[in-house]
């Protein structure tokens, strides 16, 4: 797929890593690093940028080249990105001045672990070398929580959240049931509800939660929301509902746009790290059952999604170190630049295998969950989805309930 | 301790959940199920209340007799109370309603799983039983997330979701190195700040957060707080902050009174599933900091920290599991009534022995988080908690920094 040059070039690595952080991308990350250790003919040293573009702009570079195999495996297993991340997508000139920093460190492999915006910025960079004549591997690596890049079947980061948020609904599933009452989680997810709809494979009983499940990519309408939950409440006497942050109106503006002013440099609304959405449905449906009064309550699982210590999914976790290895190959072997994509084999068991494809095939669009993962009420998943899902977050705990039959009633005297 | 029956009674036994669930409650109630299994000479059938109070006050009752070892195994790793909780404390006159139902079924022995006003409740039905002359054990069991209650080193409960809180924290410290700012997460304890100290046990390197220590049994003054979190920032350039729902000023007036109408039949304010508390201190901290822009946010843990499937720490699922056991065993020996009260033996490796106290020991009053474990600023917890709590949580994950040098900086042309 990618360009193939004349040979692999000798000089140094950097890596990189962008964008909100998972709980396994520095098993990439490690993935990388390791490979490279052994190349030593080709890649002299290993730097680290620190803070991605930002640090390769400031020449914050860490030299990596003999970190221990016993400390990858911690850092490996650590959450969140252990070199830094940033925010920040850098402009067509900034991309030059970023490889001038490579040419100047004699950089001939450039490794950036990100989603889309990161896959542009190692295309661009790419560019701006070709043009130069300067010989530069350039490789994106992928990670999202979001699960929402293109050319793969799906991304490393998203299983190991979806863990989390699976094992999160199941037990305020149990929750719901011991005190009963209404209960919005809010998940993240700006434009893409993958997250938010793996609340569903945590689901161990026919009347489980969630009872409903509100993606971006269904319009959000608060009259049909408040009906929803009123009938999954006249039915279970309860309601447990996944929310994905982003959910927009059948106009696409963000419902949470209604109470965040704040937006970051690429013109995004702040939806994590508030309870304003959760704050908002709830009052919502406090209000459509007045005068009754139901308990309702709204919770935000925010940052904890993506860098909780001690959960991580193995299948996960194997891929992503799996993509940072073969990202480094794919570069020693001579092709110029690229991104690792997952596919997915045919057939029952889940198997995988990898692909390079041209970082233009990851740069600058992104996916959303697809019409057969949503029902047709747009406000729950299908089964579908939960095929598609479940394998990535390699199994979830065990869940009980009691079988005893009921006990006859006495007249009380 | 205990006054004791002239023989263990013969009849039947009905055992409750009450409160807020934790994810070790099922170890004591199947811990009570399996000791009472074995006594099938004065236990004759086991009945469930349904929601505690309420499910003895409506007979709502499951026969548990015949609950399988194999499934009652699932049932206690399933988080939340199986039997169904309940937020009701019951008057005298519905304690009597309660006996009448208890004399009705022939029930001899009646164990309830709860907090301090479980206790109480148990000990009025305890002294209506014992007006009326007859024969009835009536044992707490204690859980709560919060840890508050009296006579016992720790509560069965805490340890567990003290290990969620630690590795989240552990988590986000992570993440907030990754992408530097100001993050505040509020956790939960009304009155106790216990669970929110447990943040302080994910701590893995000098630097890591929480970097400051919010606790309701020290008064929070907003002027106070702001200087406290621009001190840290200064020196890290990042802060990462722990604070209590129950967080209260030098009045004692809960800061989240403030935005919260809502009461529950205790009086008491809603504290959890909102995240106004936190927006609120996040809109402080950035107000004050203004004109400059700070990353700010605010994460609101709710309902994860006592339900999450698939974190518990071992050492409590253990005594969970213990106490429910050995209040039934002490119930058989003939005791009349009380409560399981963990004591901690001393010397460097923990190690407890069980006690049985009186109902009354535990009923009513509540405890706090000691001075010693507190700082004397009031912002942190001190090495003293830590040696205290951190075997409750038996463990944390691993966390791995890099060690690489930094590379020399090139002059570029």
């Amino acid at each position: 797929m990618a360009k193939q040059n004349s040979k692999a070039p000798v000089g140094n690595m950097i890596i990189g890593q962008s964008g909100g952080p998972t709980v396994v991308i520095n098993q990439s990350l490690v993935g990388a690093i390791l490979e490279a250790q052994k190349h030593t003919k080709v890649i002299k040293r290993i730097y680290g940028a620190r803070h991605g573009v930002k640090g390769v702009m400031g020449q914050d570079f860490l030299d990596l080249s003999g970190e221990s195999k016993a400390n990858l495996r911690k850092v490996a297993n650590t959450p969140s990105s252990a070199l830094g991340s940033v925010r920040k997508k850098p402009t067509v000139d900034e991309c030059k001045e970023m490889f001038k920093v490579l040419q100047a460190h004699n950089v001939r492999y450039f490794f950036y672990i990100g989603g889309n915006d990161s896959a542009e910025t190692a295309s661009i960079v790419h560019e701006v070398a070709q043009a130069e004549q300067y010989d530069l591997s350039v490789f994106h690596i992928p990670k999202t929580i979001d699960n929402d890049l293109m050319a793969t079947d799906h991304c490393p980061g998203f299983g190991s959240a979806a863990k989390f948020v699976a094992q999160a609904f199941m037990g305020d599933d149990q929750d719901n049931r011991s005190l009963p009452g209404i209960k919005i989680n809010i998940v993240m997810g700006r434009h893409a509800g993958f997250l938010t709809a793996a609340a569903a494979l945590g689901r161990t009983a026919p009347d489980s939660g969630p009872h409903l499940v509100y993606l971006p990519e269904a319009a959000f309408d608060e009259q049909t929301f408040v009906e929803d939950v009123k009938k999954v409440y006249a039915r279970l006497g309860r309601c447990l509902i996944a929310v994905s942050e982003g959910i927009s109106d059948k106009n696409g503006e963000a419902i949470a746009a209604k109470f965040s002013k704040e937006v970051d440099s690429h013109g995004n609304v702040q939806l994590s790290g508030t309870g304003a959405l959760g704050d908002y449905l709830a009052g919502l449906v406090t209000k459509a059952f007045a005068p009754e009064k139901i308990r309702v309550r709204a919770d935000t699982f925010g940052y904890l999604q993506r860098s909780f210590a001690g959960v991580a999914s193995k299948v996960d976790r194997e891929e992503a170190r799996k993509v940072g290895k073969l990202a480094v190959q794919a570069a020693v072997e001579g092709l110029a630049s690229g991104t690792i994509s997952i596919v997915r084999k045919k057939g029952r068991e889940y198997k995988v295998s990898y692909l390079v494809n041209p970082l233009s095939a990851v740069a600058k669009h992104t996916t959303r969950v697809p019409p057969k993962f949503i029902n047709k009420e747009g406000n729950n998943v299908t089964k579908a989805f939960v095929d598609y899902a479940l394998p990535l977050i390699d199994g979830l705990p065990e869940i009980g309930f009691l079988k005893g039959k009921p006990v006859k009633k006495i007249q009380i005297k």
